[in-house]
C-alpha cells in the first residue's frame, strides 16, 4: 500500500504497516525521534496500522506539544496502573478494583474507578508519585487485537464495567488492547492512540481533583470515583494553567457577585432570572449610560419595543417555527398567542417601516437596551453569563448597499473605542464566511449579494487595520458576520459579540426606502451588539477586573476612615464636600478599630481609602491608600478630588 | 311625617308631601326660589314625595350649579320634544319616532332615538334652536304615577323600546311619568328628578355630537341615533368646557404621538404594546435619567429585577389567586409556572431579604424602572395612557416605624420638586384612610398600626405644608395611602401616582432587620411612584405641553435654516459648533424654500429656529424664532448657546 508524506511524496509500505514502519523507512533518526503521527489530519499513534492512501505526518520529540493528547491518554493508563499498585500495597486484591473509562479531555485526562475504599484527596500526591515512578520505568506500550470472546474472557467475573463496555461494542469489529510493560504491569481495553513508551511523557502533569461520577452518566448506576489530571508539554504551560485555574476560582463572577453584593438569585423568583443588588445595578447602569452616550456620538437613535409580541411577527421574521425551541411557551391573550421576544430585530423592522423613508434618512441606526428571553435548560444556567432573560446592547443599522463598508468601519471603530475604555486588548475579529461547497442548503448559491457584502466588510477591516481571522462556514444564512472573539484573563476563548449583515430578512418585512432616483429600494440591515448583552458583559468584566472596578465605575469611589472618633466631624465635612462634587464617598463610622475598617474597605475593593487624623486635618489633606497599589501618603483633598475627577473623565 | 332641615330642625309634613310643600311651609320666598332639593344627600326634585325622616336641603335659583343635573335631565326631555316638533314639521307622523333612554351624564345628557331618517350633524343647530323655543315657553313639569298596565297602554303598538323598558321594570312598583306642558307637548316614562319649569333651564347648553348606539348596548339589537348635549350653570363654564374639548382633541396624545413621530402601535406586535420611535424614546430616556438623578440625590438605590417570575412568589405576596384576573396566563418552564410580573414589590422584598440588614442599613430605598404587565381588555386600551405592559417609576422604602414621617416628608418633597420641574401645579394629595365601619372585611380592626401610620403621614403633610384632602375608605388593606390627584389642562381629574404604607406584607416575606438593641424587627414598606408609569406620565405630559417640550427635553433643540444656499457652509459650521457643546441641532438642507422650512420646523415644534443669512454671518449671529413666542431678532451665537445651556440647566 501507499501513504503520502507532507511534501506529497508517496511511500510504499506493507499492508498493515504502522507510522513507526513508515518513519523507519524514511530514516533511522526519524524513527528514533518519532512519538506519534497524524494520518489524514487525525492524531495517530506509532502502533496502529495506517489506512491505505493516508496523508501521513510523523510527530517527533522536537515538538512534543503536537503529541500531547497521546501523552494524556497514556497518562490515564499510567494512573490506572498506579491505582493498582497503590491499592495493592494497601493490601487490596487486584480484583477488588474495577475500572470504567479513562479518556483524554481538554488540558488533561481522567479515569473512573470503582475502588474498595475511596481515594482521599490527600492521597493524590501518593498516586502522582507512583505515576512518576511508572513513567521512570520507561515501559514500552504494545497494541494487539482480540476477538470479543477473548476480550470478555479477560474481564469475566472481575470487572462488570469493562464487560458492559465490550458488550456495547459492535459485533464484528476487532477490539484492541493496549499494554504497558509486561502482563504484570497494565493492560486495558482501548482504542488508543498512545505514546510508544511511558518514558516519553514529560513531567509537566498534575492530578487535580476527584469527584463522584455515575457509571455511564446515569444516576441508576453505581457511582464511581473519577480522578482528574492535567498535562502539558512544558513546565510553563502547566504553571500558566494552574495559575489560571486559581485565578478563575478567585475571579468566578458568581463568587465575586456574592462577595461584593452585586447580584443574587432566588429560588422563589426562578433560576436564570437575576436580581441585581444596588451595587451591581449601579455598575450596570453605568455600562448602559456609557453605551448610550457613545452611541449618541455615533448617530444611533434609541428606540423602545415591548417584551411580548404576537406570534404572527415571529412567523414573518422566520423565528417561528424554526427557532421555537429557543423560545418560551406562548401566552394567550384574548384568543391570540403572544411570545416573550427572543430577538429585537423584528420590532426594529416595524419601527423602520412605521414611517416612509428616503435615502436622506439612511443610515437609520436604531439602538435599544432590548431585553430578550431565550430558552435554556436549568442545567445550562451559569450566573449572569447564561441566563433566561437578558438585556442586549442591541442595534440595527438600515442602510443602502453602498453604505455597508462605511457603516462597518464605524462599527469597528466603536468596538475598538469601547474595548479600549474597558481595558480589553486580547480580542480579534472573525470574518465569518459562507461555505457553499459543504453547506449549500444553508448558504444557497454564490452571487453578488455575498460577494459585494464580503468585499465591503473586508475593505472595512483593512481600512481600519483591525486584526482579523476568517471562518469559512461560520456565516448566517442571511449574510456574512463579523464576530468578536476574545481571550479571557484565565485563558478561555469566548465569542463576546457579533455583527451580522442581513440582505435576506429586510425584504420579508417589505422594508424599503426611496432612493435618490425616486425608486423604491430594499435596505440591508446590520445586526450589531457591541457589549453583547449587559448581563454577560458584566459577568465577563467582573472576571476581567477581578472586581477591582476602575474609579469611574466603582459604586463607592472612596471610603473615609478616621484614626480616632474625634476626627469624625472632619470626616463628615469632607464627605459632604466630596458629595457636593458628585463623588461617591462614604464614612465608616462603625465602632470597629481603624485596621479592621481598612481591611473591610480592601475586601470591598473600594478604589480609595482616605485616612484622616490630626495631621491630615491640619493640612487639609488625607492619607491615601489606593486599592491594589497601597499607601500613597498624604495628599491634599483638593488635588485628590481633581485626580478622581480626571480619572473618571478619562475612564482610567 | 317629619323631615329634618340642615340646621337639624324638624318639619312636620303630610304624608306624601314634596320638597316644594316643605319649602312653602318654610316660607313663600323660598318656595318661589326653589328649583330642587337634596334628600339624604341625594339629588331630589320638587315634585317627588319625600321619604319619611329625610334630611332635607332646598336648592334655589341662587345656586343653580347645585341643581345642574336636574336641568340636564329636563334638557334631555326638552330635546325629545324638540325632535318631535322638528320631525313633525318635516312631515313625519308622531308614531314614526321611537325613543330609547335619555340619561344625565358627566357635563350633560343624551337621548337615543329611532328616527324615520337620521338627523344630520348640520341639523343639530335647528334642534338646539327648537329646544330654546320650548324653554322659552316655560312649560311646567308634572309628575304622576301609573300602573304597569297604564304605562304599557301608553306606548302599546307605537314604541317597542319604551314597551321593553316597562317590561323590564319590577312588577309591583309604581311607575312614574314626567310631563312638560300639556299632553300635546311631551310625556315620558321617567324616574326623574327634574327641574319644575323649562324656563328655569339656563341657556348655557349646546348639542355637541351624534353617534350610533345599539339598543341596550347589544349589537344584536337595532342601532339608534344618540344625540349628545352639554349644559352648565354659567356661560363661563360652558365656554371653558368647549375650549377644553377643542384643546383635548388637539392635545390628544395619540394624535400628537403620531404627528410628532413619538410612538406607534402595530397590529403585528399587538394592541397595547407601544413601539417608541426615536424622538419619543429620546424624551422617555430623558424622563428616566431625570428621575434617576433625582432619586440618587434622595438616597435611592437602583435595582433590577426580571420580568417573569415563578408562581410561588405571587402566592406568597398574595397577588395569587386574588389578583389573577389582572395577570396574564402563565408560561410553563420545565414543569413550573412563570408569570409576567404585575408588580415589582415582591422582587424588591427578595432583594431586601438577600442580605442581613441592621438598623444602620435603614431606610433602604430601592428604585427600579420596573416593567410590569397587567391585563387590560383590548377595548380599554388607550394610546400610552392604558397599555398592557408599562414601566413604573417604582420604589420601595424599607424603614422602621419611627422613620415613616421623615420618609413621607422626603417623598412629598421629591414629588413637589419633580412636579415643579415639569410645570405641573394643579395637583393635590389625598390622604386615603380606612373605613372600619363600612368595610371591616377589608380594613380589619382599628389599632396602633393604623393610628400611628396615619398620624405619621398627616404630620408629614402638615410639616411640608402640602395641600391635601382626605378620602375615607380609600386606603388599601395593608395601610393608608397618599395619592396624588391632578387636574389636566383639559379639566379632567386624574390619579397620577400613589404612595402606600404597608405594615402587613413585610411579615409575609419574613423581612426583618436587627434594631439598635440587637433584636429582630419587621420593617414597614412605603410603595411609591413619583411619575407613576413613564408611559402614562409621558401621555399626560404630552397633553399637558401640547407637544411643546421645553428645551431640556426636546429631541431637537434647534433647527438652522438658511436664507439661501450660499449660507449653507456657515450653517454647517454653526451646527458642528453647537454639537460640540452637546446641543441637539440640525440644519434643514432640503431643497424647499425658506418659508416652507420655517413652517416645517414650527409643525415639528422645534424650540428654536435659527435663520442665517448674510447679515447674521457678518455679525456671528442668528435670527432667532422661538416656538410659541415668535421672532426675537438677531442674537449672537455665543449668547444663544449660553441661553440654551442655562435653560437646560434650569429646566425651563
Amino acid at each position: 500500500m501507499q501513504v503520502f508524506l507532507p511534501d506529497g511524496k508517496a511511500l510504499d509500505l506493507q499492508n498493515g504497516a504502522t507510522a513507526l514502519d513508515a518513519a523507519s523507512l524514511i530514516g533511522p533518526k526519524l524513527a528514533e525521534q518519532a512519538i506519534g503521527a497524524r494520518a489524514n489530519g487525525k492524531l495517530w499513534d506509532l502502533l496502529t496500522p495506517l489506512p491505505e492512501g493516508a496523508k501521513l505526518e510523523i510527530l517527533t520529540t522536537r515538538k512534543p506539544a503536537e503529541a500531547i493528547d497521546l501523552m494524556r491518554h497514556t497518562l490515564a493508563h499510567v494512573m490506572a496502573q498506579a491505582i493498582l499498585e497503590v491499592y495493592g500495597s494497601k493490601g487490596f486484591a487486584r480484583d477488588s478494583i474495577k475500572m470504567g473509562v479513562g479518556p483524554v479531555i481538554e488540558n488533561g485526562f481522567y479515569y473512573d474507578f470503582d475502588l474498595p475504599e475511596p481515594l482521599k484527596f490527600e492521597e493524590l500526591e501518593i498516586l502522582e508519585n507512583k505515576m512518576r515512578e511508572i513513567i521512570a520505568r520507561d515501559l514500552k506500550l504494545s497494541r494487539y487485537e482480540v476477538t470479543r470472546e477473548q476480550a470478555l474472557a479477560e474481564f469475566a467475573g472481575r470487572d462488570r464495567y469493562k464487560t458492559e463496555l465490550i458488550e456495547g461494542l459492535p459485533d464484528n469489529e476487532p477490539m484492541t488492547f493496549y499494554r504497558q510493560g509486561s502482563e504484570a504491569d497494565f493492560t486495558d481495553l482501548c482504542r488508543g492512540p498512545h505514546i510508544p513508551r511511558t518514558g516519553l511523557i514529560p513531567p509537566h502533569f498534575k492530578l487535580t481533583a476527584t469527584s463522584g461520577a455515575y457509571w455511564r452518566g446515569s444516576e441508576k448506576n453505581p457511582m464511581l470515583q473519577r480522578i482528574y489530571g492535567v498535562a502539558f508539554a512544558t513546565a510553563a504551560e502547566l504553571e500558566k494553567y494552574l495559575w489560571q485555574q486559581e485565578e478563575a476560582k478567585k475571579r468566578d463572577h458568581r463568587k465575586l457577585g456574592k462577595d461584593m453584593d452585586l447580584f443574587t438569585f432566588s429560588d422563589e423568583v426562578g433560576q436564570g432570572l437575576p436580581l441585581w443588588l444596588p451595587k451591581g445595578a449601579f455598575i450596570r447602569k453605568k455600562l448602559e449610560d456609557y453605551m448610550y452616550e457613545k452611541e449618541q456620538e455615533y448617530g444611533y437613535d434609541y428606540v423602545i419595543s415591548p417584551h411580548i409580541t404576537k406570534e404572527a411577527l415571529y412567523h414573518r421574521s422566520g423565528h417561528l417555527p424554526y427557532y421555537a425551541d429557543g423560545m418560551y411557551a406562548p401566552i394567550e391573550i384574548e384568543g391570540e398567542n403572544y411570545y416573550l421576544k427572543p430577538m429585537n430585530c423584528p420590532h426594529h423592522h416595524m419601527i423602520f417601516a412605521a414611517r416612509p423613508k428616503s435615502y436622506r434618512d439612511l443610515p437609520a441606526r436604531y439602538a435599544e437596551f432590548g431585553t430578550v428571553y431565550r430558552f435554556e435548560l436549568s442545567g445550562a444556567l451559569t450566573g449572569l453569563a447564561r441566563v433566561r432573560g437578558f438585556t442586549q446592547n442591541d442595534a440595527h443599522i438600515y442602510c443602502a448597499k453602498s453604505q455597508v463598508k462605511e457603516e462597518f468601519i464605524k462599527v469597528i471603530k466603536l468596538f475598538e473605542e469601547v474595548y479600549k475604555d474597558f481595558g480589553i486588548s486580547d480580542y480579534w475579529f472573525r470574518l465569518s464566511l459562507p461555505d457553499f461547497e459543504n453547506n449549500p442548503e444553508k448558504f444557497g448559491e454564490p452571487g453578488p449579494n455575498w460577494d459585494e457584502s464580503i468585499a465591503a466588510i473586508r475593505a472595512a477591516l483593512e481600512e481600519t487595520g483591525a486584526q482579523f481571522v476568517e471562518g469559512i462556514g461560520e456565516a448566517t444564512f442571511y449574510g456574512p458576520k463579523l464576530d468578536v472573539q476574545l481571550r479571557t484573563v484565565v485563558g478561555k476563548e469566548e465569542s463576546i459579540a457579533t455583527n451580522q449583515l442581513d440582505f435576506i430578512v429586510p425584504s420579508r418585512f417589505d422594508l424599503e426606502f426611496t432612493n435618490a432616483n425616486g425608486e423604491k429600494e430594499t435596505p440591508v440591515v446590520i445586526h450589531r451588539a457591541i457589549m453583547g448583552s449587559f448581563d454577560r458583559f458584566f459577568a465577563f468584566y467582573l472576571e476581567h477586573t477581578a472586581g477591582n472596578f476602575p474609579v469611574w465605575l466603582a459604586p463607592e469611589q472612596a471610603r473615609i476612615i478616621t484614626i480616632s472618633d474625634r476626627h469624625l466631624d472632619y470626616a463628615k465635612q469632607l464627605e459632604a464636600q466630596m458629595k457636593q462634587q458628585k463623588l461617591r464617598v462614604t464614612v465608616d463610622s462603625s465602632s470597629e478599630r481603624m485596621q479592621a475598617k481598612i481591611r473591610d474597605a480592601e475586601i470591598a475593593k473600594v478604589p480609595f481609602i482616605l485616612i484622616v487624623g490630626d495631621k491630615e486635618i491640619l493640612e487639609n489633606a488625607v492619607s491615601v491608600r489606593e486599592h491594589g497599589k497601597g499607601d500613597r501618603g498624604k495628599v491634599s483633598t483638593t488635588s485628590l478630588m481633581s485626580e478622581i475627577h480626571e480619572r473618571v473623565e478619562k475612564r482610567i
